[in-house]
């Protein structure tokens, strides 16, 4: 058969791995602290009944939903986006710098085409999201990783990597981390936009989980402190309204736009006019701030059970951070436990079968970076099964670790 | 700012070409047979609320269309695809080789992914869709037109090209083609399979029309005549159920699958899963029948009305096409007229108002190929529009042409 291009094969390693990570989510009988989707109380499925009962009608909006619409995206919805979610939070911007994408991943692939020659270096924490590596990699990007703390992205590594290697992207998920549910501070947000803006280096700010906070202070997003352009914002409505309608958007300045235009055209004309109808009568029609403070009280009191059973049943030494919102926590083991190879046992054993991501997926440099970490989600699942996922877990790890005690932990 | 990718100088010129011919489509005075959109009678509205009115439940397919989905697709959506519209038309293949994607252009992003490096060529039909060409020339692909006739694509001059050029990828709209309306021959279908599998050239069968044929014998796509896996067959719901939708498909054999699952991840995850479940609900609850009959016969008084309406109003010695199904006719106008420069005058006249595609922008050959024609598409106006709208243009293009008189033409 024909040769395959050569990005097919940079991508492969990236995209088995991530099949393997999420190929096993499915199994009924195991608990999933794995994947990384909402909760299904979280999906406003009544609410898109009644909206879609009230507008796909022809003197409605049922041509608008069913026909070919814009590369850009329906107006009202980019509206929303500027007013409703950006403006509140100090980003400046006008409904001609809003791209409706097919979800929130499609804007990295967008970036990409801008920007994004073979051998192109890409910066990214350590560690990061693995889909979006799959994208960079697919453009045969090299990916570098910058040191994080507690408080995200670490200013000074990053200066430092984009002087030696000159990269053409910054990627960063500012809020909530996936996959460590950390939270860039606010200075180190405006350190990060200044560094773009000095060295004239794109940043990507993938800021998909931002509107879930349920506990302490709102940040203004990177972008709010870009005065030249050079950080590109990408959100997604996966979190706040539903993944299944596959609505994101990316926010850019005047000259980038049109590039973005191109780009979206060139990749599939546009995203569903179905969808972006009914998620701009969701805002339109109020229904947004109940279901907000619905899935927000939610995932809060899940991360509290989370977190609660965490210190209660994982052992002494244990780290995990302590997320303010989004959909999961990240924990370091102590001792020697390698967490891939403890996720088989895991799963398969009959009296665990509870499910998480292993860290090492997430660090890029490879060479057993986080193999002491793991991805923990709460957001899928329900109390109760946090509460016994989490027993069941943390006796695994313990029995692991006979020489330590279960007593209560440190907090990362 | 940082400096832009070389896709995106390579592709700048078709994206500004094709802005400047779909910009001007939305003036409401003006009667559009330029835009290839279906006619908004063809949407199933009512259908659409009465399926979300019925599956919007969280006992029924709620969770389903609002939650993340699969890479490859709904099920469901697939096995349709295989069972009712492909199975009948000769193509084999399981669930397993079908993957939905996000319209039906996108098909077209994703085998580019696959193969294309820059330099590659790629032979299209002369001429050929737009938007296609605007993604190969993302890719920096290298275009290169082969002859068609009034069956299509002429393979007798595929194969030299072939030899001469040796393409990755031979792109072919075989089923009233897009500009032209033209079907490729049976014969000619077997032949360009065969051409795929003996000289390693994949065909990428680009067949959006094939489902709403009105008159005339159906045919079986390319792909049923491939015995090696080197055709790949592209669809798309937009025509026959609602293009704001936005689902497409993609049917390749069990090597590429992977391979595409891989482009599809790295581009978007996966396809909006809310306008999946409506559109395999429209089919399974069995709306797509009396659905079909009824677009068809609208589609096809259109077609007669036009062709009707060419042959009273347009001069002698104008040829057009007869389609048997699809959305639009080509016609091939006598003495010197350049339709380009025509269609500036008959959008702003204020007796004529009436917009088409100018056949120049079809043909990447350049050099004023193509510049006596002009793409008419007639689904998306009524009867009466039709009519009006082409005596209009018909006697602007006869105030061109003194010397001709306004009498029956010959049929191209």
């Amino acid at each position: 058969m024909s040769k395959f291009a050569r990005r097919m094969t940079t991508m492969e390693k990236s995209a088995a791995v991530i099949r393997g990570l999420f190929g096993n989510m499915n199994d009924p009988e195991i608990i999933s602290f794995g994947g990384g989707a909402p909760a299904k109380e979280a999906l406003p499925i009544d609410i898109v009944r009644e909206i879609t009962n009230e507008v796909m009608r022809i003197d409605k909006r049922g041509v608008e939903a069913l026909q070919y619409g814009s590369v850009m995206g329906l107006p009202d919805l980019r509206e929303i986006i500027v007013t409703d979610l950006l403006a509140p939070k100090g980003v400046k911007g006008t409904v001609d710098n809003v791209m409706i994408t097919n979800g929130g991943l499609e804007p990295m692939n967008l970036v990409c085409q801008l920007y994004i020659e073979p051998g192109d270096v890409i910066l990214v924490e350590s560690p990061t999201f693995v889909h979006s590596v799959e994208i960079f990699e697919m453009f045969q990007a090299k990916c570098i990783s910058v040191d994080m703390d507690d408080n995200g992205m670490i200013p000074e590594d990053l200066e430092a990597k984009i002087i030696k290697h000159k990269p053409k992207l910054v990627y960063v998920v500012p809020t909530f981390q996936n996959p460590t549910g950390r939270t860039l501070s606010l200075d180190r947000r405006e350190k990060i936009a200044k560094l773009g803006s000095n060295y004239d280096v794109i940043i990507l700010e993938d800021d998909p989980y931002r509107d879930i906070r349920y506990s302490g202070r709102d940040l203004a997003p990177i972008k709010a402190f870009d005065e030249t352009g050079h950080t590109i914002l990408a959100s997604s409505f996966s979190k706040v309204f539903s993944p299944g309608s596959r609505l994101g958007y990316v926010l850019a300045n005047d000259e980038l736009i049109p590039k973005l235009f191109d780009s979206k055209t060139a990749t599939n004309s546009h995203t569903s006019t179905l969808s972006q109808v009914v998620c701009a009568e969701f805002f339109k029609r109020g229904y947004y701030p109940l279901h907000h403070k619905k899935i927000c009280d939610l995932y809060r009191e899940r991360r509290d059970v989370m977190i609660e059973s965490i210190d209660k049943f994982f052992p002494e030494g244990t780290k995990r951070t302590f997320p303010d919102g989004g959909l999961f926590t990240w924990a370091e083991l102590p001792g020697d436990i390698n967490t891939t190879e403890l996720l088989l046992e895991s799963i398969n054993k009959p009296d665990v079968k509870v499910s998480y991501i292993a860290g090492e997926s997430f660090f890029i440099e490879g060479g057993g970076m986080g193999n002491n970490c793991m991805r923990i989600s709460f957001g899928g699942v329900t109390p109760e099964q946090i509460r016994i996922g989490v027993e069941k877990l943390g006796n695994l790890i313990c029995s692991k670790l006979i020489s330590f005690p279960k007593l209560k932990i440190v907090n990362g």
